[in-house]
């Protein structure tokens, strides 16, 4: 994991935050958020919200502000999440930044074979590569979706991979209550069983808000399933600005707060104390066409802010990503990852997912758009690393031996620190046009598609014990047996 | 221009900032700066600093602290730049930022007719361009190289296409003092002679330091011209560490600081008041190859860092743009733009060189990234614009109106503020891949070739009296006649 020690941008006036805050509490008191789910709804009745049970589509719920902010205290500001490989621990939460692929594309494209489909080779694939890179610090959820695998069991197969490839934390699947227990009990298999789990989270679920203001029986199953085996969960109001909330950045940050912080009490009362997450995956539709828009000003905008309300409330922040709507790693793709990523990282998000490998408004798993973002995911990292100021970093003593108009290749100074000093690209290409051109005058996608081959190819699976691979396998086949 | 009113992000605390001012007034009383200008180096003997005639190449000057602070303290926080259309006057200093296309490169590229040398033809429409665009707020100096015009005269051309194809502000000729004086000259015709000049600056002229430590005579005949005739200048240290200084940011940003401050001192003892800007262009060196690399998180972080010095010292601040090292408009040059434009708009920047149609380091200027490059400025002036919290922007109306699980494309509110709630694309496509694809699947540069197409053709030449055309081109002839 990375840690940011740089200072946050404060986007938004402290006022700003509190009149937020204010418009929060009172949606929250008189507008009210629905769940479509009994057990959930009686949890939060108990607790003193108002319920409205005939409400459509869902029981409308009415939270009392003291409610919400005693419960959401009780989260912890920070955890730690645990890896197979402990070296690949990571905390979330405080000035720590984790990084995570892309989630949830049924496509990938790359330069070789086009745009397809995702397969369970493609799924691997990924799940490799985010374990090649030391940038990405989870294996990743859904990082695409296996169409050749059955709907129904799919998750094991999903599930497994990210076990066995990886020794990175990862995250599990919402599809279903069962499909959560399902990810839980595998993971108890390498981990030494539920109650290890239950004192050391492994796993990290998103949770998504219908929104507008509705949490469905889906979602609210898989989060009563992880919290109950107190995984800590993704709460992330799923917002298309224009669409799925009104056509102003404040309504729709003010909307975002209230979701969060109503799925976030719910965790709480459900299992006190168990960790959570903030989420916001917030953009706009594009008026013209109502088409979703990514990478965006206004996304840009909102992000911070986001960060700022999280950090209000003391809750771990998951925010933004390498995001576009573009349909190639062109341009275009790149400016508007860069107009997310560049937030994400001013705004000491703790969690980002989608940060390697989004395309096509997260239509696309992108394998050189993967390689492209983890370049900027590594100069966005030495950008907020800090400037050294001491006797090395003002080197004055290469000011002594190099005078006016003179060049500082050959100072001892620099034959010290020459190799380390500056950030060294991936696939950006700083040669001059005449070796760029002879050397085939290719564009960064053509660089890209070089390296994410050489990854998969330097790819090592981390070693396994073979009793636990064995109960792996052995879990998935009786389940999948029960569930066809 | 811009008034940006977002919060100044601080990368680096007080105390660094401090210690890099320290360490400069070290470096200025210690090491000092050579000018190899006579006149230069009178005045600053005279005003008490230490010279050592006979120091090669060039006369070495050391400066006493006080003498700086009390130097700098005359120049203008802020001054107005005037223009042949007072509704393009701009204010540099402040919370105001100007933007200027790109200045210096000797080719140009397009996608019809990809790269080659640029010609007057080009200059024209680089400038056409400027005019047409209101996110640039400055016609530019050297917006390219006109290869085809005699190289002791084209200064007359270039002066004379920015005074009649454009009613924005412009830059001047700092090739000689010659050159320099031609240039007020023309200027003085279009303007009501030097008395107005000197009272309403209207030219901003790029004066580099020749790094490290040295201002040559050329320059410096510049810089005399332009200041004695009360035309403000921007002292830029050109700088790419490693090369041109240390290989490190730290002792980086002192050597800058030196320079800038040195030549911001001579100019107030040649003229006290006149307006003067603090300009930074710094990158660092690729150490590998030893190319220039642009877009670098380096670059990035000393950017901010320099824009914090300017503020100490009450100086408006030149710096960023949209560099890149890419040989093609693709996605590296997109996010290597982004690498520097980014934080140019958190810096605050008061006057923006090369915000749009800089590639492959500087040696070419591309209409498509120009294109490209507006749509990034038109995206940071909407994510530092703020968001608003009055009734409107909180939407609470569209809440009663839109329940759980709603949709907001039809409510009152959305009526309201659909057409200009966010902001629209220039070039950025957010089609779905089917419309896409039928639609040619193209690229954005293919979009942005279209879009600079039709903004030549929208170009009107602002109007002019005759009089004045008559005797521009009077100036012009003679000049020409004289100097062959």
């Amino acid at each position: 994991m990375i840690t940011n020690t740089a200072p946050k941008y404060e986007y938004m006036p402290s006022e700003g935050i509190e009149k937020i805050h204010e418009t929060t509490m009172r949606v929250l008191e008189e507008f009210g958020i629905a769940f479509s789910h009994d057990e959930a709804v009686d949890a939060l009745e108990r607790a003193g919200c108002e319920v409205d049970r005939d409400a459509l589509p869902a029981p409308l719920v009415k939270f009392p502000r003291e409610l919400v902010m005693e419960q959401i205290a009780q989260a912890p500001r920070e955890f730690t999440l645990h890896a197979r490989n402990p070296q690949n621990n990571v905390i979330i939460g405080g000035n720590h930044m984790v990084l995570a692929p892309v989630y949830g594309p049924p496509n990938v494209q790359d330069l070789d074979k086009g745009r397809r489909e995702a397969t369970m080779e493609d799924y691997r694939n990924f799940v490799k590569l985010a374990q090649v890179v030391p940038d990405l610090h989870n294996a990743g959820g859904t990082v695409v979706e296996p169409n050749d695998e059955p709907q129904e069991t799919r998750h094991l197969d999903m599930m497994h991979a990210l076990l066995t490839l990886s020794d990175k934390p990862f995250m599990g699947n919402v599809v279903s209550a069962e499909n959560a227990n399902d990810c839980i009990e595998l993971a108890a298999i390498v981990f030494g069983g539920r109650d290890v789990l239950a004192k050391q989270p492994v796993m990290l679920s998103l949770i998504n808000v219908n929104s507008p203001r509705l949490y469905d029986t889906r979602m609210l199953d898989a989060l009563m399933t992880y919290v109950r085996a107190r995984q800590p969960v993704l709460v992330t109001p799923f917002i298309l600005a224009g669409a799925m909330s009104p056509v102003a950045v404040g309504g729709t940050l003010v909307q975002q707060n209230a979701e969060a912080l109503a799925g976030i009490t719910l965790t709480q009362l459900v299992n006190p104390g168990t960790p959570v997450v903030y989420g916001s995956f917030l953009s706009n539709s594009d008026m013209q066409s109502g088409s979703p828009a990514f990478g965006t000003p206004e996304s840009a905008a909102a992000l911070l802010v986001s960060a700022q309300l999280a950090r209000k409330y003391n809750l771990p922040f998951r925010g933004g990503g390498g995001l576009t709507s573009s349909k190639v790693p062109d341009g275009q793709a790149m400016w508007e990852a860069m107009m997310t990523l560049f937030p994400t990282f001013l705004a000491g998000t703790n969690f980002v997912l989608h940060a390697a490998g989004w395309l096509e408004s997260g239509l696309v798993s992108s394998y050189e758009k993967f390689v492209m973002d983890v370049e900027l995911l590594k100069m966005m990292q030495v950008f907020l690393g800090g400037i050294a100021l001491d006797d090395e970093g003002l080197a004055l003593d290469a000011f002594e031996e190099i005078g006016p108009g003179g060049y500082f290749f050959g100072a001892a100074h620099t034959m010290r620190h020459f190799r380390d000093a500056f950030y060294r690209p991936l696939v950006a290409d700083v040669q001059n046009y005449i070796r760029w051109e002879q050397k085939g005058a290719e564009t960064a996608d053509v660089r890209a598609n070089r390296v994410w081959k050489k990854w998969l190819n330097e790819y090592a699976r981390p070693a396994m014990d073979s009793a636990i691979q064995e109960a792996l396998i052995e879990f998935m086949a009786r389940r999948k047996q029960e569930i066809v």
